[in-house]
């Protein structure tokens, strides 16, 4: 290519530029029941997140003063494409399954000061009702939502002193990944099969990276191209951050 | 209460007559992956119903020229007022589950040719995302419209015949009770947990029984409440019926 | 067919009428370690019911001053013409059994005053020795048996007081059916294959269902096709009330 | 002591000398439904013996022109004084339910000849419906004269020829054991608790071990004991495997 | 063959006599973590043995003044010739690994004072490395010094008291069996394959016995045979003893 | 601080420099029945690897002419300080495990050409015999030395082509965090549980990355930090893949 002015522009599938992300949409307290709760969707990806807000903590933490704060994922098992087993049904959890609930679970601890918490407990569940990729992403942006809103929860209902503050920062991650040697952003399913590389980045509102997690899918990638992928992360997870201030700026 | 003209009718704590219906919703669509889907309400209670299409039939069925139909259901964790552990997590279905699986995919079966459905396999997954009494009667009644729009499917993609009704009848459920003395139609938790009896009953569109079961909770019942059930679960299948048709009669 | 007075009677394989119940035997106290128990055989089917009484109940009931009764219904092996695998061999319990389980539990429970039970458990074990049909029946019916002896046990070895009347009434229950048209009582394994309609139904000493649970196994029935059923079903279980009376009437 | 001729004579406490078996009963046949089965009695032990024949071997053996015997041992939960949980409910099998369903399998193959048994499979089920003491060794007893009439029957309908001979001896098992320093043949369970040594020991019909499965439950055991031990089983299994050929005398 | 004195001595294929042990080697303190630990060696059998030694014991055993051994027996999965499977990933533990592991346990205890003890618990995890016939007897016989190094550990941190002798022997197990007619010592994989008759045999230091589990596995076996193995095996758990006191009598 | 100049330079409670790795061992063949295999340790950790080759691969991948990869990774109970239960005990596995396996898995996958390995299959098992952080890094850094010499064994054992080239690069891991603000290389336990950021880097021979798997689990990290890191563990990789090349120079 003689000169990057004269380039023809990349387009996805979808329509989007390389550094933009899929039509979001928060729909907060989707679930009466829980004490927070949203329904994310990024693009035809749907997550419905609730968190449930209890008194107590786990046996192994009790007495500390702190709180405690999980996640589960699981996914219908007519999310996808084609339809897959129920894990009750097969009897156990599979893997996959396992490491994106930890990773949701670290995530949304990282923002957690747990001694303002007090001695509670908040289970967020992260449902993929429809998946077209970026599942674990955008399950971890929308349990954000929920969480706050349990906390807001306590606070209302006096779980937890008026002027504790749980919540230190914001959080909300984002998939990148290299396909046909072009760094792109939030990969729908068509666009993640396909990717050389693939990483979930988990970025703080206040811009600092909580997890990264890249996998060489293809061919190995180098340092060049890892810079780009975080760049795109940042700029995702910049603008994801807005949306969930947006939607919990209002009284629910 | 010396005569019936001057008593007080019942109101129930929703406001309805103990022969009404709680508002009832259908979502035709809702997934966009399933060949039929379908999210349905009744009042709170909100289930979704996909029905998965696959050629082929499980080995003990093989070679014999007719289809099957099976179902699923599960509940959310967080679909009830305090959240219950996953099945998947427990490593074992639980027996209210498998009871209420078994009953849907019989229900089904009932109104299915399988001769003409030829040799494909339907399973009806039906989640509740949140649960206000009569989930399984409400996954009975949108399972149906998400069989028939995997019908509708197989039969546009030549998977049976132009000419092949696999569809003998349509079915829909509701769930019937005695509360203080009151026969009461389609109950809400609040209502489900004071029934003195409890019944759910499966009616076919030409107004048959595919389901009788009535369980004493409290106090055993007479034939004379037993009648007055049947007699309102009837009035009220018979409504859930012209919803469905209703549902079912524009192109998707 | 012009006159019912010269219809041909109809006679069942086994040669009885449509509304005799098969030979019932109740063996009490076959098993000499449990506080009651029963071999008891419709026909062919045979089932050893034990209770085993202890003190104390469940964590979820500490406190209330009440008791707890459960049932657990299992078949063995070769109970059936060809052998299927154990429940603990394949590792969890079909939905068959937990089902059964259920059914045998609630209706057990519905002649229990368990306040007058004072914190004691009562574990009502159900094993198929020998299958022909009309399993779960014969196993509330036998399962009556031995709770009365566990209650006799509890009150001869003070465990209740002398006064106490846990027993509120007795409880049978037993199958029905409609083949080639015929409403039939008790059916052995042949007739069940071919019901067109099967229904089994619980019922007390008093006459007062605890449970009707009736499935088309092949077409839908109408409304006068179950009212024939229940009066077959009332026949029976006034039958074997009658046995279980007897059964129960000499001291141990 | 200073002479043995005036020793007070050891008694049981049930009445029984040193030597003695308990008393012994097989009913043949118990079972309407398995190809051979038997309920044995050892005292108050019983168990329940089905052998299930069907044609083909496990996948493993496929091809090889020979048969396979294999066994499953289980207890109903209330064969003993206190109940103890199902095994199909904790989900798993525990060890000494594994270890005695190898033994008797094992025990059961060593006097099949696998070619003459043709490409067919053998199941004995052994299920205690009551325990007392000896119900590995009652089982593999029952499951010999279960298993002669499995292949009898196997014989008599043409699914090995007529002039086969799979069976190539008797197979009969005993428990032997010190108790305060005597050795006692067929303990029941009060002894076995309270046994220093305790051995289980089968023999074939011609006098030659199969198993020898000796274990110290309180103190180590020399050599003189040990040779003691195994001439009471020698007794034993004699008179057990005479009992076994009576029962076997008359046709079915 | 006339005359023993001419016969030719037998030579196995490693180069043994009969009556000859493999080379033993037992690597004290292999693990650092452990209270306790022995990576023992039967030839090419290799056996990590540890000792995990805790306060307190298992609820049943609570307030009466004992302490607890147990053991629990695995494979890795490529110890052996061909890969298995995992017991992990099965979901289940197989019939030999808890027969094994409940007979180390047994052996263990076997030779402990539990009230010497105290309310201690020492867990015996032997996991077989690299299996080469003998691997529950190599891990007996490393289990021992792995306890013996355990009890040395509570001792010296003041767990039990100075004075307290938990050991009140040592022990030692070997294998034994039958190949072509000629009893043999400590078989390795290739001649337990083709053994007629199988034993393990586990002696005290003071020469009695413990287990002894024989089992034909051709041909049914005799007293005299029986009796030749024991000598043997007794032969073999001298010489295994030797080496286990040798190996722990030095200070760590 | 004043000037970088004059600080103190940091020293690490094992006396290592920040950037320097633990003592490195390699034992390449350590088991013999395996097709290829490695104790490899870093400091104190100790990890057996071994590689499984069997001719086939998984059902969805026959008849594609590529072959697979696979590992599996496992921890002995008492390879950490205090015991923890085995997952086959507990009946299932954990999620770190599934986690840890399945990157091993794709980390070794990634240097394959599975079109060159044909359809055989290759499990790597990585046993943890002794943890002190750093297990998943040694079992990648390891597993490739025992998959190397599986596919010598496959070429010399013509199991593919003696041209064929399935390996395509290296491949080394090592684990790298910030301790008190210091970015430092290669963590044992002691510095693990301190770490604000831990790292795990999987690199190929010719430097490019395969996975970066960054966790906050203290304080979110940026990106200055995250160079750091990456720096070092690329420091780290070069050194083992020099120790894996020396290691495998010689003939086995």
């Amino acid at each position: 290519m003689t000169s990057e002015a004269t380039a023809v522009p990349v387009v996805r599938g979808d329509g989007r530029a390389p550094d933009q992300l899929r039509p979001i949409s928060i729909t907060r307290g989707w679930s009466k029941q829980a004490e927070g709760s949203a329904l994310i969707e990024f693009g035809n990806t749907r997550v419905l997140c609730t968190a449930s807000l209890t008194a107590g903590v786990p046996r192994w933490l009790k007495g500390e003063g702190r709180g405690w704060v999980t996640a589960e994922y699981a996914m219908l098992p007519r999310a996808t494409n084609t339809r897959s087993d129920r894990e009750s049904v097969r009897g156990k959890i599979g893997g996959r399954t396992h490491e994106i609930s930890r990773l949701i679970g670290r995530s949304l601890r990282s923002i957690i000061d747990t001694k303002a918490l007090g001695e509670n407990t908040i289970v967020l569940d992260c449902d993929v009702l429809q998946a077209d990729g970026g599942t674990r992403t955008a399950a971890i942006t929308g349990a954000y939502v929920a969480l706050a809103d349990a906390i807001r929860f306590a606070r209302d209902n006096k779980l937890i002193a008026k002027s504790a503050q749980p919540l230190i920062d914001t959080i909300a991650a984002v998939s990148v990944g290299i396909i046909d040697g072009v760094p792109m952003l939030d990969l729908p399913y068509v666009e993640d099969v396909r990717a050389e590389t693939d990483m979930n980045v988990v970025v703080t509102g206040s811009g600092k990276f909580v997890e990264v997690q890249g996998t060489a899918e293809g061919a190995p990638f180098d340092r060049d191209e890892l810079n780009k992928l975080l760049d795109l992360a940042l700029l995702g997870t910049t603008q994801l951050a807005a949306i969930q201030r947006e939607t919990l700026a209002d009284a629910l």
